[in-house]
Formats: structure tokens, C-alpha cells, sequence
């Protein structure tokens, strides 16, 4: 879905980060500005355009810049667990505070491998759904489901009491990774780059799992970490004959 | 270890793309440079020198800068395979021609978590170790030996002569990865991101393993995938009570 935004800071700030410009309409005698030459650099379409023009895409003071930017649909927490097919174990992700856009695009892609029902985020404390996202996501940004909520605590406790096991991912007071039984609907809890699962998060747990580990690091990429306990429930569910 | 670029193109360039620079060392008088100004933005540290310190910095043409950077250190291969315990199972990694430095730096972070012994790099087809691989590897390229490889065929046939097992990860002509015993020394190749790996890569391979897989996508992310079959063999060789 397209969406416009404009006014020469914000399409600036857009160019500076990793925005998605679909096409830049600039006030036709606009030559030369900053803006453009950016616009150039990131090879994004600009269309020259009258005024005119303008006023009708947005309405609001344009300062003769628009960008299309490309929009990523989300979903409700009821959306996902409604479309969890007859039959199917349910399995959602929850992020809790990735900020990483490779991280959440990696999370996306490897959900749509093992038929994941939906990944939940949360608003203000994670990544959104943008260009890098969709790139490293391969396609799976427009597959996978994903709610932003804005307070995972709560969204957690409703998926509890619609039977959902929420599992956490920790170091301490875990079981390890390949103990538990994974045939129940399941949200599994992944923690933040560096810091992990919030307090609040790590206590709505019903129980946590951990990676074994070598050596010093103590952990690993939340996406990396995230597809081996990912395929551990998938196998599990579709074992060998 | 430290080591000296110079040039202004050299430097420009290393400041455009992700080279790790330590210090930048600017003839004096030259304030305000458009070099200055992309270093000051990217908070490096910059001291104006004289032309003698210059030319006993570096011995050629520095046109009044010069870019300390970071280098890091690669091995032989003979080097990884010397270095693994005794009584320790070997367990190396081959990269295929893998371009994202986020892919390389969370490679080395679990090959880390998994007590792995080295990666294989080519030369020419694979990222190098750079500032964004160190950043991503949260310190595992200091810990984990690499070694950048002329002929990666070349090499894997003279570690099958060591008596490692040349496994490799594709979609056909393989088995599930769950299927084959890990407790052999073994190099697993992984392909490159899209193209996965090479004809004559795939040629030595003693055999193939693959992820099961739903959907359309039809492949993981190369890191995540990597992640999930180490953590498969590690787990079969250190197993559950």
C-alpha cells in the first residue's frame, strides 16, 4: 500500500535513513536542491510536477516535496490467532524490544519456513516494519503477519488465555532448548540484542528455554537464536519417520 | 594490529564504505575538507600533523592523509586444523561465496557458542573481515581463526585428505539434516546468499543436507541456517541425559 508524506524535512530525514521511497514528486523548477541530488544518489524515481499536482496528493503544506513511501500492513493480535488454519499447532514470535532490521527481516524469513503464524512487536520498543525489513525478509514481510502492539505484557496474558504456552528465552532459571514438549500452541519469547527479555516479560513466562553454549560470548544473534529454537519446535512437530 | 592507508581517494572511500578507522591522521592547515567533515560525522578521531609525521607514517604518496585502520588477523589453514584440541571433535565452516558482512559476523558468533575450530573464506568471492563483521560477531572474530582461502575447492579436497567430512547444505540430491552422525570431524559448506553453493563446491561434497521447509520461500537466511545446522551438530554431539 502507498502512503504520502511530505515537507522538505521529512522527505530529507527520510533520504538520510532507511525509509523506502517509492517516488519523489518535487515542485517542477526545483533543480539542483539537496533533496534531489540524494533522491539521485539512492537511484529513487522523481517526477516533476506542478503545483497543482501537489495540493491534490497531500493535503497539508508540502513545500513542493511528496514521497510515496511504500507501507508495510499489520495486523490485530485477534487477526493472527483467527487465521491459524483448523488443525495447525499454533506458533506465534514475540519480539520483545529487537531493534535491529536485519533481526526482525531474518525472524520474518524464517518464520515463513517453518509455516509461523505470526510474529508480534511492540510499538516504540522495536524496529518497524520498513525497506531493510522487507529486504532481508525476502518476501516474507508480505506472508507473515505482524501486530504491532503497545504493551507486549498485556498482549501476552490475552494470548495465555486463549491456551497459548508462552515460552521465554534466558540463560538463567531455563530448561535446556530440546527438554520440552512443543505440541501446544506456543508464543515464544525472544529478548532485546544485548540486554534480553524484560522483567515483567521473563515472570509472564509459563517456562524458559536457553541455547547450550561454549566459550565466553553468552549469546547469540536474537535472528540466529530464533531460527534454532524455530526449527527445534518445528522438527519436534514433524519428526522423522 | 594497526595499519596505514593514505591517499585522499583511499581515505574518501574507506570513510563512504564500512572500513574500521582507528585514527585519521590530516596534514595540518588543511581544516574543513570534505574528508574532516565525513570523519567528524562518523566521530572519528582526526590529528592535524605536519608533513614529517606523515612521511614516517607511511612511505608513498599520501597527499595529507593518512587512515589508521583496524586489520585483523587470518589464518592458514594447516594453523585451524593444529589448533583443534585433542580428543575434540573437528567442526569447521566453509563459506561459499557469502557477500553480507551481517552474515559473516553472526557466522563467527555461534561457530563461538558452539566451540567450532575455524571458518573457510575465499578470497575474491566473500566478504572480508571488516568493521561491520567485528561489530556483528560481538568479538568472535578475535576468538574464532579464519582462514582466506585462494581455492576453496582446493582446500576442501586437503581436508578430506585430513580426514574431514565435507558436508554441504542444498535443497536437492540431499538428506534431512537431522538424518546423518556428526561424530566425524567435519567442514560444513554453506552457499551463498541466492545462489547458493558452487557446481564444483557441490562436486566434493561427500554428502548433502538440507532443512525441511514450508512455503515458497525456499531458503533461510544463510547465518540462521548455518546457526540451525550447527546447533544440530553440537547437540548430537553433546546430548541430553
Amino acid at each position: 500500500m502507498a502512503k504520502y508524506v511530505y515537507g522538505k524535512n521529512v522527505v530529507n530525514n527520510l533520504l538520510r535513513g532507511s525509509g523506502e521511497i517509492v517516488n519523489l514528486y518535487v515542485l517542477e523548477g526545483r533543480n539542483g536542491s539537496e533533496i534531489e541530488r540524494m533522491a539521485q544518489q539512492r537511484r529513487i524515481n522523481i517526477r516533476q510536477v506542478s503545483r497543482k499536482y501537489l495540493d491534490k496528493l497531500v493535503d497539508g503544506n508540502h513545500q513542493g516535496y511528496v514521497a510515496e513511501i511504500k507501507e508495510y500492513r499489520t495486523y490485530d493480535i485477534d487477526e493472527i490467532i483467527e487465521a491459524v488454519p483448523e488443525g495447525k499447532l499454533p506458533l506465534i514470535v514475540a519480539l520483545d524490544g529487537i531493534q535491529d532490521p536485519h533481526n526482525l527481516g531474518a525472524v520474518l524469513r524464517t518464520m515463513s519456513c517453518v509455516g509461523g503464524d505470526g510474529v508480534i512487536i511492540e510499538k516504540d520498543r522495536s524496529v518497524s516494519l520498513n525497506g531493510t525489513v522487507a529486504k532481508v525478509s525476502v518476501g516474507a514481510i508480505d506472508t507473515i503477519k505482524v501486530a504491532q502492539v503497545t504493551n507486549l505484557a498485556q498482549t501476552l496474558r490475552y494470548l495465555k488465555e486463549k491456551g497459548y504456552w508462552v515460552v521465554g528465552t534466558d540463560m538463567t532459571d531455563a530448561v535446556d532448548y530440546r527438554r520440552p514438549r512443543y505440541d501446544v500452541p506456543i508464543v515464544l519469547v525472544i529478548g532485546a540484542e544485548g540486554s534480553g527479555m524484560r522483567r515483567l516479560t521473563s515472570q509472564i513466562c509459563d517456562y524458559k528455554i536457553k541455547l547450550p553454549m561454549e566459550g565466553d560470548l553468552g549469546s547469540l544473534n536474537a535472528s540466529v537464536a530464533c531460527g534454532i529454537i524455530l526449527y527445534q519446535i518445528y522438527s519436534q512437530r514433524s519428526p522423522l519417520d
